[in-house]
């Protein structure tokens, strides 16, 4: 207590003190800042407490070799130095004839005037071997054994290359690489033994650096078996891309070492001599080394499971032979991005494709990259011993005789290799102390992991060697080294399997269904023949076969795509033991093929839907009949007046509610497509569609995300819009049409109050007949009437509706015989293409014109009457009986009767006549959408805009068919357009 | 030629020997895997070639230190060594007697029995200086200014620290981390002296570190001013936090010397003595140095700028104070997470909210990070010269007596340093080779950078010193180490400035706008009063007067944030020189609560909206006649039948279409948001909304991008919107209405073709009316006599179908007498709640039922009568002329006329009436679909979800305005709600 006190107390009274010293340092404004003194010149050293330069004692001192103190001139000796700044080092002068020692501590007489000179291979003795100071500098001849060292007062032992010729530290023959070798040691460098060709040079370089160390490598090698050297002459083989093609170059004199030995192999290897790397694979061939299956993990994508990693390890040698250990590539050690490790980590992840790309500035591969060599391995373990599988490169450079052999699409040739570096910056130099002339780097790294497979049949989790392919690109100095040029470098892991299982399911079933569908085809445009009336098959008949076949196809390959798709999804996304990879790029070739088929033929049939509905015929038959004649209350005696017109407006009401229904449908395109995107980007599902085996829907920024698989993309999109469709089917059919409101039963309803009933023909003599005969023979009057109507009805103190007595069936399918349409279109003729003619008179008053409206009048009104009668069972040749469809008519959507003399009107369910409207053809245009949707983002890999344009295709459609079918309805009823709104 | 061809053959040879050996080799199938040896055991020594672990000789060798080759036991001497695999490695015994030379080269004979037991200090001596072998290995006593070498063959100089004691290399005082002191030189160390307080520990721990190195720094530092021991003096403070409460530890040490020297000062920096390192602002108070204006740099947001950068320089300490260089902290120097560097550099671009957060496992906190001490610094250039200006750095761990000072709000009492580091894996060492029991982190580190500001100016692009502030967090070893716990570690930049100009401008606009419009619903509530034909001011005055405002207030409000956030957008994201930054998280606040409260202004606005229009009295006049009395044809002679009926049909049509009327929204909703997410997302345009200066839509994936900043997206969302409201305007008011569809102009028609009138009373004397009365004087007849008509209006054979002779204007807003709407109101008495009590009673039949019914018709004929008379200026009291709306009317939307005796027709554009629908009321509604886009937006930072939940807020107004509107019109016009459809 009492010293914390005191501490206290002391604090107190210097903070008083800095109080008085700040009040001054406030007054006089304190500098916060410093020079930048990046390098100190002449005679100064950096202060690095206040990062300042600062002199020397200009005299006794020099700036030490770091810069970072003084020390005393080789003329003085130090008598103090702690460290400290250049004032507390002091320095005193020799005396005359004196040197300072090398280590500065003290003077001592010189032998020579200036100790400077000694023979070659002498010393200047200054301390005794315990360190006794000599009384003077003198001259001593080193030992036979040894050399000066680089301070030229001790004698070192020289490189055992020396003694092995002559057993002492003399060379008569020129050094190589600092070395001394015996008279025919060493190997006569041929023309072509220093030279390096680049793709982006001309003529070959002659490297500095192998001239520099070529001959000592081989021969320390050769001679010696020097470890290092071996790895160095291997490392310069390497950087000539294993060039196959001469006897007097690195690789050349690699292989001759290497077939010359009679050591050992590693292993039963023949490609691998004991104390030599192993470059190449020649023994084998690539496709078998390639097809091994040696390796026994079986990979998972359990993230939990210690096999969910490729286990890669690297060899690492620096260029000149050092090793550098053997570990594992995580963290980047063969990447040239750098990126977060989590993230570079998962490239090692199984079955995760991963691709990462970067650009890297030149000048940075010129100066921080030291080149360094890897041999890859995969760890795996095998009962209790772990080994290291040899991982082959592919090195893209490779030329034999001016060929790229590994070039070729076939392995059979390849030219496998074993060791890769990322970055050489050494063949290049001309002179050691100049930066390389041509530089090369890894531009492109892919690793190739195959998947097992044998007769079809994936071994769960196992997998071939994976293979290393690797693409060198140059740079050279004077295009790029100042002109910023910035490089791009990719690194790809991929997973391939024969995916011949897979398509040929694809393929077959494919096959099997459209063979089925086009079957389907022929049986609908059968049915639909009948329909139409014709007896033989026409070209008529081969158009509608075309127009329904290319639906089936569309409806087949979809299924077949969306199932293969799902399939791979769920295995892919949910697998243990890994089996099955994603096709790639190249792979999903087919797969776009197929979808853009289905989307056309889906496109033409919904074309084919739309030109069909737009020209049925329609007619509205108005039951109502005149009330009588009218005459004038003003008028009492007179009962010739003019007969009771029946008003058009219930026509014209009905009309137009009729073409409201065409522009209805049975969904909510809006609510497909924004439930769509709230699962899809808001939720997050389409972070399942990423080439990579995880499967969650949150995706961590910091976690690595694969590259979007379209197939993928397909299966999520159609997988929730099918959930999404089904359930409007739900919620149209189950809730809203009982609950809320339905449409279709309205318009019905409409009908029998209008007493109005409608006559669709969709074909030439099949369609739907809505029978809304009034139950109160009139409808065409005031509220007053129409309420007690309503009233009654709902009393039921009438009639029911049906077209039978004591029926309540109101609609139904007919099929009518060719007498009725050949009756039907006489009646037309004459209103046939008058609407487009009263159109294209309108405004200019013309006789012709009145004619024609009197006549299509006239023609509507026979219509009225003709239709009326034959419901009414009043024409004699034309009849018709009501039935049920059996049900597997209504299954087979065909009818088994032959309306030759009789016409049938089929019981329906209630709205069959909306099969003559969009809303009765849901299933097609939501499939329609749905592949717009997914070739939309399959082009543009953007659900946002997917839905956008689904959206708008859908509303154009929509608007299409209403205009057509607005042209077509205002054409054969007759009601004027500006009634139809 | 001829070599190379020599070359191919020999080639050819050897690949028909490989061909040879690889079918061997297929046969007996070669092994392309080695075992994994990661640690060689015994005397093994690891085949850099090979990768396996191979035996060195076991009489002769042991492998090397560095396990890769084998050397000769030390009782052998080397014969022959290339570094080359063990067997190529020869060893000799030496003979009896005779021990090998260190350097293994040698045997030498001994002149003690084993040439160990020489006396400390000796050297058993075995080459000369000269390298020449001794005939005998003997113990030579070292000079007395120097110790034997770790191997024991030759004397080294010692420690300057003991020849300055001794003047040789004995010690009298026991050695204080490996040097000599004099007695009383070094500090006896209290109590406190080596302890370290912790947090996460309850007691401090006694530091091995600080008991090996403090003593020795102090002393050196003290003593001789050693450069490297002063600053480790100080980072053993920089460890203590500061901690200024004691003087017997390493600060207390430090404040000692840096008090007591007179030493000159780095500057006129009292804080910084030369030779010590700078920890403490002493001289200042935080707000000064936090406030200086000495950074003379003006900062640039445009990229290619020299100054858009903070050029922030560290200057980088070992823990025991070696100096480690002085350069950018780029490259994630000072980034405890890892990534891309171009991600970590844009941490210093400036006007960059920088953020990065990551989990980093405490493990390699522990193994991989170097105890390394930083002192930053920003550079800038003045004239020529550099300087480097100090940063100061707000420790949030720092202590005084207990009290954190600088988690204080105000900085007034903060404690500035300058020193940190990022891991303190030392000071919690409990023994020199064990990992250390507590370590420190700098669990948070945000750069805060404020522009400089003076009297609400802002100095373009100047800065106040930048602020560092730390915090650090600390993991136990015996919890943490191996529990695989991972810790977060977040490094910030953010930037500031008082944003009281911007704020005070925005309230102020508020306010006064808020005013003007609170005068503006005072004069739209007058003019509602007048139209309602209230003579005072009445409780439902005041209510309509709160709507009136509420909406004002949601516009005003939305005006105000919008030219703010418009305003930070364009000069924020355009600024060359940066005067501005955006308010950040706390700042926001108030734009939330702004925006809430208009969007729940705009909201009430519109449910009033929706209510006032479905409360509006609709009343179809019908101006048929009877056509006289009808006699059927059957009964010739008589005269006496009914009075024809005049058909409800074209009620039912008009009313039918009103209904759809009702229903339709000038503008596309969907259009609007698709528009939106295809600008926001697809086009990108939200990349404009993260708080960095870059103004690219485009964004690079490997770019840093800022964290979205709310006020952005709501400009740049508000800005697309407003762009595409205009863009729907004028379409739909220039190319739609015009040319395709204009559904009013197509209703007013209609209503003519219909002999239909419509009357809307919005307000209880104000409303609009549609003049529909046929110039052919009926409408209720047949298909021909319609086609005539339509024929004749053609032609222009007919009277014009304005209200007044030979006018066209059909559609009025209309102003009328109070005694009128109590007319009105009479005869709307028995209808009132008719409706309402029918469907009450629909399905029982009652006696009350049919005298309602019968009395609501006699209602509506009596309405019709009346309104018809009225229109044909038939009733005496009630009149009214038909004029123009003065100009200012138009404006005000306001009448200046006063009804009192008679009522106003003000002719219109054509469509006023859709002011009742709405159609007329798209900016209300517009703003309102803007505001919750903003909303939701807001609440979940995504604009596809925003986009959805809009399109659904904005369908849900549509449907509730539609049943609204129907039960209404149903109820006020007496068509049945069947024929609403």
């Amino acid at each position: 207590m009492h010293s914390s006190m005191a501490a206290r107390g002391s604090l107190i009274f210097s903070f008083l003190g800095f109080v008085f010293m700040s009040f001054l340092a406030h007054v006089t404004g304190v500098t916060y800042s410093i020079p930048f003194q990046a390098d100190c010149v002449g005679n100064q050293y950096f202060d690095l407490a206040g990062l300042l330069c600062r002199d020397c004692d200009s005299v006794s001192q020099v700036k030490s070799v770091d810069g970072l103190s003084c020390q005393c001139r080789p003329s003085y000796k130090t008598t103090r130095n702690f460290g400290g700044p250049s004032t507390t080092v002091e320095c005193e002068a020799c005396a005359a004839g004196q040197v300072g020692t090398v280590d500065g501590w003290n003077c001592i007489d010189c032998e020579t005037a200036d100790c400077l000179n000694c023979n070659a291979g002498d010393i200047g003795e200054e301390y005794s071997i315990a360190g006794v100071l000599q009384g003077t500098k003198t001259c001593t001849t080193c030992d036979a054994a040894t050399l000066p060292d680089s301070a030229g007062i001790q004698c070192e032992r020289c490189h055992e290359s020396f003694l092995a010729v002559n057993n002492d530290c003399t060379c008569n023959t020129p050094l190589v690489g600092g070395l001394c070798f015996g008279v025919n040691e060493i190997q006569a460098p041929a023309q072509d033994t220093f030279q390096v060709s680049y793709e982006a040079l001309d003529a070959p370089l002659s490297s500095w650096y192998y001239m520099e160390y070529l001959q000592a490598a081989e021969a320390m090698c050769r001679l010696y078996q020097n470890l290092t050297a071996c790895q160095m002459l291997g490392n310069l083989c390497v950087l000539l891309h294993y060039n196959p093609n001469s006897l007097n170059d690195a690789c050349g004199y690699f292989e001759a070492i290497r077939g010359a030995s009679a050591t050992p192999l590693i292993g039963d290897n023949p490609d691998w001599v004991v104390y030599m790397p192993w470059l190449k694979y020649v023994a084998d061939p690539a496709d078998e080394i390639l097809t091994e299956i040696n390796i026994p993990t079986k990979f998972s994508a359990e993230p939990t499971s210690e096999d969910s990693t490729l286990k890669l390890f690297v060899a690492q040698y620096s260029a000149t032979g050092q090793y550098r250990g053997l570990g594992s590539v995580r963290g980047g050690v063969i990447q040239l991005c750098n990126d977060t490790e989590k993230k570079m980590n998962a490239a090692y992840t199984f079955a995760t494709s991963y691709s990462s790309s970067c650009q890297l500035k030149a000048q940075d591969l010129w100066n921080n990259y030291e080149t360094t060599f890897f041999d890859m391995y995969l760890q795996y373990t095998e009962g209790s011993s772990t080994v290291l599988y040899a991982v082959p490169v592919l090195l893209d450079n490779y030329q034999d005789d001016g060929t790229f052999e590994n070039r070729q699409e076939t392995n059979t040739n390849w030219q496998l290799t074993r060791r890769f570096f990322l970055v050489d910056n050494v063949s290049g130099k001309t002179a050691s102390n100049t930066p390389a002339t041509v530089i090369r780097y890894a531009s492109s790294i892919e690793l190739l992991v195959t998947l097992q497979d044998e007769a079809g049949q994936t071994r769960e989790g196992k997998i071939y060697p994976p293979l290393l392919k690797i693409q060198y690109s140059e740079l050279v100095y004077e295009n790029d080294y100042d002109s910023n040029t910035e490089v791009t470098v990719n690194f790809r892991v991929t997973y391939e399997m024969s995916r011949d299982y897979g398509e040929n399911a694809l393929s077959t079933a494919l096959g099997i269904l459209s063979g089925v569908g086009v079957v389907w085809a022929l049986v609908r445009s059968n049915a639909w023949r009948r329909r139409a009336g014709l007896i033989y098959i026409d070209i008529k008949t081969m158009f509608k076969f075309f127009f329904f076949g290319l639906g089936m196809l569309a409806d087949v390959f979809f299924v077949c795509l969306f199932g293969t798709t799902l399939y791979w999804l769920f295995f892919f996304k949910r697998q243990d033991l890994v089996y099955l990879v994603l096709p790639h790029k190249a792979q999903e070739v087919s797969f776009i093929w197929y979808l853009s088929f289905a989307f056309f033929c889906k496109s033409l049939d919904v074309l084919h839907l739309i030109v069909y509905q737009c020209l049925s015929d329609v007619f509205l038959i108005d039951w109502e009949r005149s009330r009588g004649r009218v005459v004038q209350s003003s008028d009492p005696g007179s009962n010739k007046g003019s007969v009771a017109p029946v008003s058009i407006w219930r026509t014209y009401f009905v009309a137009n509610e009729w073409n409201e229904l065409q522009e209805m449908r049975r969904s909510s395109i809006f609510f497909q497509m924004s439930a769509m995107l709230f699962f899809l980007e808001v939720i997050g599902l389409k972070n399942l569609t990423t080439m990579d085996p995880r499967s969650d829907v949150y995706v961590d920024p910091s976690d690595y995300t694969g590259d979007p698989s379209r197939v993928l993309r397909f299966a999520v999109a159609s997988g929730i819009y099918l959930l999404l469709s089904l359930l409007q089917w739900i919620f149209f059919a189950f809730i809203y049409e009982r609950f809320i409101a339905d449409s279709m039963r309205n318009f019905v309803d409409l009908c029998s109050m209008a007493n109005i009933s409608v006559f669709v023909l969709i074909d030439n003599t099949f369609g739907y007949y809505i029978h809304g005969r009034s139950v109160h023979g009139f409808a065409d009057t005031d509220m007053k009437e129409m309420r007690d109507q309503l009233k009654r009805e709902e009393d039921n103190l009438c009639g029911q509706r049906g077209l039978l007595p004591n029926s309540e069936q109101q609609t139904f399918e007919i099929l009518l015989p060719m007498k009725f349409r050949e009756q039907y279109n006489t009646i037309l003729q004459p209103l046939d293409g008058v609407a487009a003619r009263i159109d294209g008179t309108r405004g200019r008053p013309d006789a012709g014109r009145n004619q024609e409206a009197e006549k299509s009048i006239q023609a509507y009104q026979t219509m009225n009457r003709f239709l009326a009668a034959f419901l009414d069972h009043g024409i004699r040749d034309i009849d018709y009986v009501v039935k049920d469809k059996l049900l597997l008519e209504q299954i087979l959507d065909m009818e088994f009767y032959d309306p030759a003399d009789k016409g049938f009107f089929f019981n329906d369910g209630g709205h069959a006549f909306d099969n003559a409207l969009f809303h009765g053809n849901e299933s097609t245009l939501q499939l329609f959408e749905l592949l717009l949707f997914c070739i939309v983002d399959l082009m543009f890999t953007n659900f946002v805009l997917a839905a956008i344009i689904t959206y708008i295709g859908s509303a154009f459609l929509l608007k299409v068919r209403a205009a057509g079918g607005r042209a077509n309805l205002a054409k054969k009823t007759l009601v004027d357009e500006r009634f139809l709104i």
